[in-house]
């Protein structure tokens, strides 16, 4: 079995090493794997777009223990959510809601058994006491509904989408990767005419980052299926000083 | 077998690549789990702390393989630590201290037999040629006497406590996690009053991130055992441009 | 059996976890290890240094998967190296080089068979989609011929080396690491006689770091086998505002 781990812990502090303390605790045969743990502090948006760009890449029975928490110590909910090929441990905040839109869920369940987590004198290390031992605890064969009962919904996370009106697509820049490529939420592009991030020119619509034009932005279809705003061999974001929810215009051809 | 591995090694070099190459090497069916290889160049204390809060999530039988070493290639001594229920190999500069104040060492082994180290023409990587061929023939079973001979004590870190004086704790932020919350050396508070760090106020001690007054610094007990400075939903260090050694006074209700 | 991987994908972006995603789906038992991923983008020298400090230390049969690649997506070729004892599965732009220089290739292989490769609509990450799977099918015992046809050459990096005039060695310095230490390109010295950075002295040829002079520039045989530039207990390239590519001049006594 194979339990996959996505955090905003980073990975100076330890609490990744004691998460997996936990779940090597309770079930000492399972993988672990790293999807990331520099998700931004607090950026469901950015952990549920790395998520769903990754998750479809796992074997089936994968556990994803995901753990973007702002609302740690307070009642918002914490979740399994079982879909065809996988189980998701997660806080009820949104985070899974872009996955679950695609890989239809076929049971939600709120944590709830307090067999199944660790007792703790503070309030802020959730990824420790509930997510790490729920997650062993279903990589070992536990039934999903030993856990707590049936919700028959989930939050789901405001997303921007893009706007189309004639050959015009509206979208913006949602986060970028660690080469400085903004990556967009536009997802469908019929052919290219040309296109702004504000007012700067995309030069080019390119199938290989090395077919751009140089030291310009560039325009690719990237590995998250979403439209990449690059510069060959350069920082797209620091060359051009981009931030994230900057508004990019395409104009189809 | 479990080797669970803390360096400030960082990630990039692959210093930490070479250690478990060198531990599969000698032992392949050896699990390897990282708590953090991102412990500030040399810091001791911060590594000390790091540990001390991960540890006891680690399955028994757990051997910590710890290097934060500056005095690599001196004469200071390199040792194993058997507990209870873990073994410690590390650099004896302190940095178990710690650890060995609340899980008695029931015996300290000086390395000294170079049958289970690596030959090198440098002197300046013993994580490679002997902390991880050690730790590796120590999850093979070998017996720790093998190693070389017992020491009847080890080096004991300088740790700087909070001082109390009727209902006034004066303490110190010791490090800042990713978050940029403020890990203080404060354990224990009988009720809250008030609180300042330097002079700038701490409004209310919470049990969950986003209870804290918004914008301000605010108190909760976190998960390595002490008090922590925190601003919800914000990076406390940066918003208030908060520094390690910040002095850190409560008032007790 | 093992697979270590080394690219320039980061922590951040989950580019790592689908890659081992990709692998675990096709070989659940195969060993992963992370060699780096914090390569500097693009940059094919630094990889290749680190790979070659690191690559040794591994079992006999480890499969590396080395993805600095800024070519992907054009008509670069992708390889596999076998050499006596290891697999290299890479992109053909040098990053090999320096290592097949030392342990030489019994048999290049051009990656062709997209039967052991994934198909997708983007053309950014072949990590993913062929060095991933390619890996983990060389992990499960497929025959190196499987996957194409023989080459009888690769790419060759050109590597700036140090020019030795009587007692006066002129290198530079490549990269740097974590602690800011600067790796040089001079691999051997014989005695020390005065030495500089740029203008800077090079105070003493040291054996351990402590043994340096302090606040100032000494000079230490590293682990990468070059000698190295440091600052005892702090970090040289910051403290002297040193570079990549900055003159190293060593006369010997």
């Amino acid at each position: 079995m194979l339990i996959a781990l996505l955090t905003d812990f980073g990975y100076k502090d330890g609490f990744v090493g004691t998460v997996k303390g936990v779940i090597k605790s309770i079930n000492p045969s399972v993988d672990i794997i790293d999807i990331s743990h520099e998700i931004s502090s607090f950026n469901i948006i950015e952990g549920a777009l790395i998520l769903k760009a990754s998750f479809k890449y796992f074997p089936p029975g994968t556990i994803f223990t995901v753990v973007v928490d702002p609302g740690v110590g307070t009642d918002r909910k914490t979740i399994i959510a079982k879909t065809k090929n996988y189980f998701f441990v997660a806080p009820d905040n949104g985070i899974l809601s872009p996955i679950l839109e695609e890989e239809k869920p076929e049971k939600i369940i709120l944590i709830q058994n307090n067999k199944f987590t660790l007792k703790a004198d503070n309030n802020t290390f959730h990824g420790r006491d509930i997510f790490a031992p729920v997650s062993a605890y279903l990589s070992k064969g536990i039934d999903i509904n030993e856990f707590g009962n049936e919700l028959d919904n989930y939050t789901k996370l405001e997303f921007p989408k893009p706007r189309k009106h004639q050959n015009k697509i509206e979208g913006q820049i949602l986060f970028f990767d660690k080469f400085g490529n903004g990556i967009t939420n536009i997802k469908n592009i019929k052919g290219f005419k040309k296109g702004y991030v504000r007012n700067i020119p995309i030069k080019k619509l390119i199938n290989a980052f090395l077919e751009g034009e140089k030291e310009s932005l560039n325009l690719i279809k990237g590995s998250f299926e979403f439209y990449e705003i690059i510069v060959p061999l350069g920082n797209a974001k620091e060359k051009f000083n981009l931030k994230e929810g900057d508004r990019v215009v395409i104009y189809e051809a």
